[in-house]
């Protein structure tokens, strides 16, 4: 029977699916739930599924919810941890939702509320690639481009909790637009979406290239991390030489922060890194070091792929939440 | 009577200069002394230079060496301020020169090292443009481009004194040669030197321009920042246009930087920025606020200019000693 009072439930609220940890106060995983979820229903739903998925989470490691010492949320948006505001979630068409507050009033307990990529660092910090470095940058490669900074040992928020905003640096002015608007950020050069971007424009430009039947037999709309996975199994040139091109933008991106910032060790996470492992993170490293500074002590700094996979934000929602929690103690 | 023991002096350490400041408790300067240097000297004579300016600088406000509470040097270069190491300084030809104990042995003080551009960071935010601001990022335009982060009030040093070479992030992947051997860094595109390279090939490419005229007349081998300002009084087009597009290029520079680390202020020092005021910053703020993430308040980001000219670096290695020996006392 675990200490009630330790445990914490950690959310990762994803665009698409709604995930619930139950972690109790050494770090060890008492139950997953996981659902998916409607990302076009109104707010009050979505918050009304994660009190649920909590309850559920919660009975199923044997607990009462109001057993629970707390419940911390991982968001994909802007978010304010100080009110438990959710500022901005193009995802989940959220804008200025108090998460914190709706969901105390569901569930009775304290609820900590932060941004999906930050925990995921806090995460992979914590209990992942990141133990033991004092000073760690993460970068989470998926539809998009996330990171966050670890800066003696702590989430380095910024002066409004929105530092990390890595994936919206621009990397080649005047490039390929981006979603966020702008041109040459380096999420429209290396994100998934990218990727996909570019094989569907080599396939129009008349090469060959399995990813549309892969997509088709896998019944997805999209180029997913499982699709490039077995279209490079397949030897497919045309992703081959997207992806690769990727990583070297992500091997540059990985310097300009190993130059600007000073980490001794860089993680790559997200599902392509986790898919494919060192194949992915091998030339990311190698771009990398090209482009350190030449008098930086380049094997100092470690590059590496996450560990956590899908329980990074969870488990570092809760990690989070317990810094919080002796904090205002 | 400065109350001695209050006393610190700081030295600028340049490449063509050296610049003592005696500055006391109050953080007011009693005594600039300012002097050539020739860094083609072996680093001991420079050595014997400082402890020579800081004399004179001492007694210039009344004061004997063994009065002061402590020296401290900003470097241009890498350097290791536990060790006060200088790494690595191109424009002196150090490489690994113990310039703290070194120094001690010559004036029998404590003596600190640090990173030019940090120390200007730290003078800027404690006594400039700076002030009032917990999370700050710095970038100086000069022959290079340097930049510093305060993060909380303090020097984000990285995991090994190194932060900040925000000159070396890639901006434009495969754009123009960069001195430290990459292509498409910041300072490739941006600085001084950047700028030079652009405006000779306008010439030579039969563009019609002041610059060698003025060039002359100044008896500089290089297009200084008064040679710039000159140029642009007198309404000379390929400056004008190579100077425009290197504000623009800052300006996304700026965003890069409050999109990853979300400061509340960004200040913009060096030669050129103090010269040309708000007629240079004006663009980069414009710039830059197109490059902001679009649900960032960038209202609240403050984009300014440098405020304490070549004192920046000085007062910052007395502002940033006074620290390091609040720390260790």
């Amino acid at each position: 029977m675990p200490r009630a009072k330790d445990v914490i439930v950690g959310v990762d609220l994803g665009g698409t699916s709604l995930r619930a940890l139950v972690v109790n106060g050494q770090n060890e995983i008492l139950a997953l739930e996981k659902n998916p979820t409607n990302p076009l229903q109104p707010p009050a739903g979505l918050m009304d599924d994660i009190a649920r998925i909590v309850g559920e989470a919660a009975r199923a490691a044997g607990l009462k919810t109001r057993d629970l010492r707390a419940v911390s949320v991982g968001a994909p948006g802007s978010t304010d941890p100080s009110r438990g505001l959710v500022h901005h979630a193009p995802n989940l068409g959220w804008k200025d939702v108090p998460l914190g507050p709706e969901l105390k009033a569901r569930l009775h307990l304290p609820v900590m509320v932060d941004n999906d990529v930050h925990v995921g660092a806090v995460g992979e910090h914590a209990l992942g690639a990141g133990q033991g470095a004092r000073d760690m940058v993460a970068i989470f490669v998926g539809t998009g481009i996330g990171g966050a900074i670890i800066s003696k040992g702590r989430l380095f928020e910024g002066s409004a909790g929105g530092a990390g905003e890595i994936g919206h640096t621009v990397m080649m002015v005047n490039g390929p637009l981006c979603g966020c608007g702008k041109r040459g950020c380096v999420e429209a050069l290396a994100s998934r979406t990218a990727m996909e971007r570019d094989v569907r424009a080599a396939i129009k430009a008349g090469h060959k290239s399995v990813v549309l039947k892969l997509m088709r037999e896998a019944n997805k709309d999209r180029m997913t991390s499982s699709v490039i996975v077995r279209a490079l199994k397949k030897n497919d040139k045309v992703v081959r030489k997207v992806v690769k091109r990727a990583e070297y933008y992500l091997g540059i991106l990985a310097a300009n922060v190993v130059n600007l910032l000073d980490p001794e060790r860089v993680v790559i996470g997200g599902g392509i890194a986790e898919r494919m492992g060192e194949e992915f993170i091998a030339p990311i490293r190698a771009a990398a070091f090209d482009y350190f500074l030449r008098h930086t002590d380049y094997r100092r700094v470690r590059i590496v792929g996450g560990r956590l996979g899908d329980n990074a934000g969870a488990l570092g929602a809760v990690v989070l939440a317990r810094q919080r929690l002796a904090k205002s103690s």
